[in-house]
Formats: C-alpha cells, structure tokens, sequence
C-alpha cells in the first residue's frame, strides 16, 4: 500500500509538502501541489486517507446539530460557524433533527466512531446523561448553559432577556403584552414562556393565550398576526417578536392596515438584524454570529470554557 | 461481532425493525426503538454501522460544494437543499470551497471514496475533466449548463438575465448604467460581467469602471455604494444590483441622501427575497430555493436530468 514516503518519492518533494497538501494547508507551491496530486491520482492513494485521518485521528470534519437550519436563530448561528469552519478549512456535517432524539443520537454516534472530530449542539431534545455518555469520545460545545464543568457551552440567558425585556414594556406604560415566536417547541422557547408565566404572575396582568403567536419565522408571517390582532376586542398593546424579520413584517402590515407603530402597537424585535436597522425597529442585540464563531473556536479548540454573552436593547421607534 | 440478526434477537424485535431503527425511519414504536438502541448499546454495536452502510452502500449524507455559504445566493440555494435533505433526514456535509480547486478535488474524492453518496457543486474553478473522473463513482449535481448528457444540471441562464435587465433599462431611457455583484470571481460574475460588455458595445454605451461596483452583499454595503456615486462627476442612473439585500441597502442609504428613486437612480434587485416586496424593490426573481430543492432530489434519485428554470422580472417602484 502506497503511503506518504513514497508519494514525496514519486512527487519529487518532502514528506512535510506531501502531508501539507493532504491536509490542504495553505503555501504550498502550486508546482508542488500539482506533483503530489498526480502522484496520489497514479498511486490510487485514496483508498489510505480514512488512514491518515485514523493515523492523526481528525477528519476534519466537525458536526453541527440543530433542529432546522433555515429559522433564523439557527441561520444566524450558522452563520457564524460557517465562517470559522471556512477559515479555518473545516468541512461542516449538518444534522437537522427536528428535535428528534434519534437523529441527536446518530450525531453522538459518529462522534463516537471518530467520523468526525467534534460536535456543536445548537438545540437538543436529548437529556443530560446521554450528552455525558459521549464526552470522552470528542469536545461537544453546547449553546445553552448547563451548569456543567465537564462541557464547553457559550450561552445567553433567554430567560432572563425575555423577562427583562417585558418588564421594560411594562414600566413603558403596557399591560396587555403578547409575544411572537417561531415554534413553541424548543429550549430557549420553554425558557422564554416561563419567563413570560412569571411575568404576568408577578405584575398580576391578564393571561390571554391569544397574545401568544407562534409560526412567526419569516418577513411573511407578519401579516397574519396583524389580521388576527384586528379582530380582536382587547388586542395586545405591545408585543415581544423573537426574530426582526417577523418583527419587520408585522410593522409592515401595520402600516398598511393604518395601526399606528408605537402608539397603538409597540414592537420589540430580536438579534439586531441589519433590516432592524433599516425599519428603525427596536430590538434584542443577541449576537448570534458571534455566538457561533465561539461555538467553533470551543470545539476545535477541545479545552473546556464556559461563556455567557451579554446582550443589549436598542431602542429605535418602534416603543 | 454482532449484527443485526443478533440486535433483533437482543431487543426481541425483528430484523426489519432493527434495520428501520438504524436507518432512522419513522413509524417504529417507541418502546421497540429504545429496545433496538439498547441491544446496540449492550452489544458495542457502534463498531458495525460503517458496515451497515457498506452493505447499502449509502451513508445517507451528500456533499455540497460551494465557495461561501454566507454569500445570500449561496446561502438561499442552500436553504433550499437543506430543506429537502431535512425531508428526507439527509446530513449534509458542506465544502466551503473559496474557489480552490484543492478543496473541491477533496469533496469528489470523498464521493469517490463513498463516503458520500452524492455530490452538489454549487459553483467551481475544477475543470470540467475533473468532474468527469468522477461520474462514475456517484451522481454529481451541477447549478450550471454545461451542456453534456453524462451529469443533472438545474441552473439559469445568467448571461440572458442579464443582458435582458440591462436592455430593460435601457429602453426606459437609461444610457449610465452600472451594477454592483457580491465577488468579481465567481461561475456567474463572468457570465454577467460578459453580459454587460456586450451590452455596452451593442448599444455603443460609455465603458465606465466606476459603474461596477463588488462586495456589495449585504444591506450594510449600500451605504458605500451610495457615498461613492454621491462623488461622482456622471453618476450612473441606473444599477442592477445583484442580491435584494444590497439593493435594500442602496435604497435607504439614498433615501438618507435625498437622491430621488427612480428619478436620479432606478435600481432592480435580484431574488425577489421578502425585504424587496415590503421596499417595493423591481428585481429579478431567481428561484433559488427552488432550484436548491431540485438540487438535491437530482441527487438523491442519481437519474440524470437537465433543467434550466424561468426568471421573472417583477416590476414594482425602483425603476
């Protein structure tokens, strides 16, 4: 079998040139590169890399499992794992799981194979013990905080942004306050409609299921809400949208449906996204690109840190 | 080592719904699939699954190749590959290429080696040849015309699209025209950079630089794009630009600098993504999400076929 001695011998370069164009390093002379290719092409080498990769035990290959990678909160933090893995030439295996477990599992599972070299959890269905099963097999970076040494995890705290962010409408003079989401069904979801239980339990105001709206993912979605709102007897004066394009969406339907934005509906939108900018719309600053950067930077990494990221209101025109 | 017939024998199920278990179907009742995972579990099954898929010869993951998956144009043609490969509980492994041939060779190499059963390439430096190497070894899926038998393609023409925007534009009266692209270098900025030469030298117009601007991919990168015509002696009066975002960016940095659209400036987007609905952008409706989708089940069928799909020229307030 043909290994990385005899490609330098057949190329004509080092043992070191040979493994760095394997391994597509950068500032390797194209001549060079070009010779090792054809000395791996004439070799039939491909039949070792799953060698080489056993030999340095990476794949280069880090796998990402979250429950759908085009609602916005995951893209974003897609996004920002994209660009590392890009930089730093990782191949990306996505696990879109629609939470569930089976398909969480399948991740660990590969993980566990050493088919690929870490895993980022972005949003699980999977208890704890199951995660803690897999921890000595690879680094599994987590995006919520578990309380946990044993795990990398960057983190926002939902519950407590969302709570803050209903009391600030609160003292902004609003009492029937309703929120939009994207599915009812995910961690930072349950952490936010507890938020949402405590608040209207502490201040003692109305618990009206219909202020709560959820399927709200894209600039579309808008227009329904505002349609339900306007037959409503006593709608809500102020509603949280956990993501700005629905937020600009619903501002949008607003204006056509002649609601007046803030007077007659305040909108807090979330993450800061630049359409936020461009509508003038207040908003939650969750850096969630940055969020996935560090998601990746903790995986590759392998050593074990726990980061909370602050977030920030922007306050525009729309409280 | 333990196979399959002995999991069945472990869990007290039946071979297929072991083989249902491990394949992550559907419709297997709960209490049978914890008792599959648990002969699994007992039985250090994990050894076998790279077996398992040898004997289908499937690893239920395709590659795609493209050079930056933050790009929106790429980013909207993954989402639509990403929702199909969710309906079909596909993994995707992604290549984020940046146009080097190195990591797209390594891609076709791991459709080679099987340890992918399809590729999508997005967009490509590889020569043709290259591909061609590799055909035999999986179904390769093109968003180009490339105008051999031997290879899917879905794709659109984005030489026409462009010289008819352009043409457009000038029947309404425009002689100045420019546009602004995301990256000089890709597959399509060619095609249209080709398009846009022979349309200035069809129609004799002046062959300014200036008018074409780059890195115009997000809303941020409006502003620039404005700051600079605002300098100029003979500004453009019209611009194509080529993603709904940096069109929406353009618009509002105009309507900060008091520049009257369309009168001193007509704009047409691209994609007709949701933001140029609620700015009443013109722009040029390329499905992407749907040839994404049609991408990836060109993949996963492996039946060759061609397709070029329809753009619309959607005419709202820009123009």
């Amino acid at each position: 079998m043909t290994n990385i001695k005899d490609l330098a011998k057949m190329a004509g370069v080092s043992v070191s040139t040979v493994s760095r164009v394997l391994n597509n390093y950068p500032f390797v002379k194209e001549e060079k590169r070009m010779a090792v290719l054809k000395a791996i092409k004439d070799s039939n080498y491909q039949k070792n890399i799953n060698a080489v990769h056993l030999s340095k035990g990476k794949t280069q290959m880090i796998g990402v499992v979250l429950p759908f990678s085009d609602y916005p909160y995951f893209a974003l933090l897609l996004k920002g794992i994209s660009k590392q893995a890009y930089k730093y030439n990782y191949k990306l295996l996505l696990f879109q799981t629609d939470y569930m477990e089976s398909r969480e599992i399948e991740a660990l599972k590969m993980l566990k194979q050493k088919q690929i070299d870490a895993l980022i959890i972005c949003s699980r269905t999977c208890n704890w013990s199951t995660i803690e099963e897999h921890l000595l097999f690879g680094p599994i970076v987590l995006c919520e905080n578990v309380n946990k040494k044993l795990v990398s995890t960057t983190f926002v705290n939902h519950y407590k942004i969302f709570y803050d962010a209903l009391e600030y409408l609160y003292h902004k003079g609003h009492q029937r306050i309703g929120y939009c989401i994207g599915r009812k069904s995910g961690a930072s979801s349950v952490k936010r409609n507890s938020a949402y239980r405590d608040f209207i339990n502490q201040y003692n105001l109305p618990d009206n299921h219909d202020y709560i709206f959820d399927d709200c993912l894209e600039i579309d979605d808008g227009e329904k809400v505002v349609q339900y709102i306007k037959k409503m007897d006593t709608p809500p004066t102020a509603l949280l949208v956990t993501n700005d394009q629905a937020a600009a969406g619903i501002l949008t339907a607003c204006q056509k449906a002649k609601i007046s934005i803030p007077d007659e509906l305040a909108i807090i939108g979330f993450n800061n996204e630049p359409i936020s900018k461009i509508m003038n719309i207040t908003t939650i600053e969750i850096p969630l690109e940055k969020i996935g950067n560090n998601l990746f930077l903790q995986a590759l990494s392998g050593e074990i840190s726990n980061q909370e990221i602050a977030v920030n209101l922007i306050e525009r025109g729309t409280v």
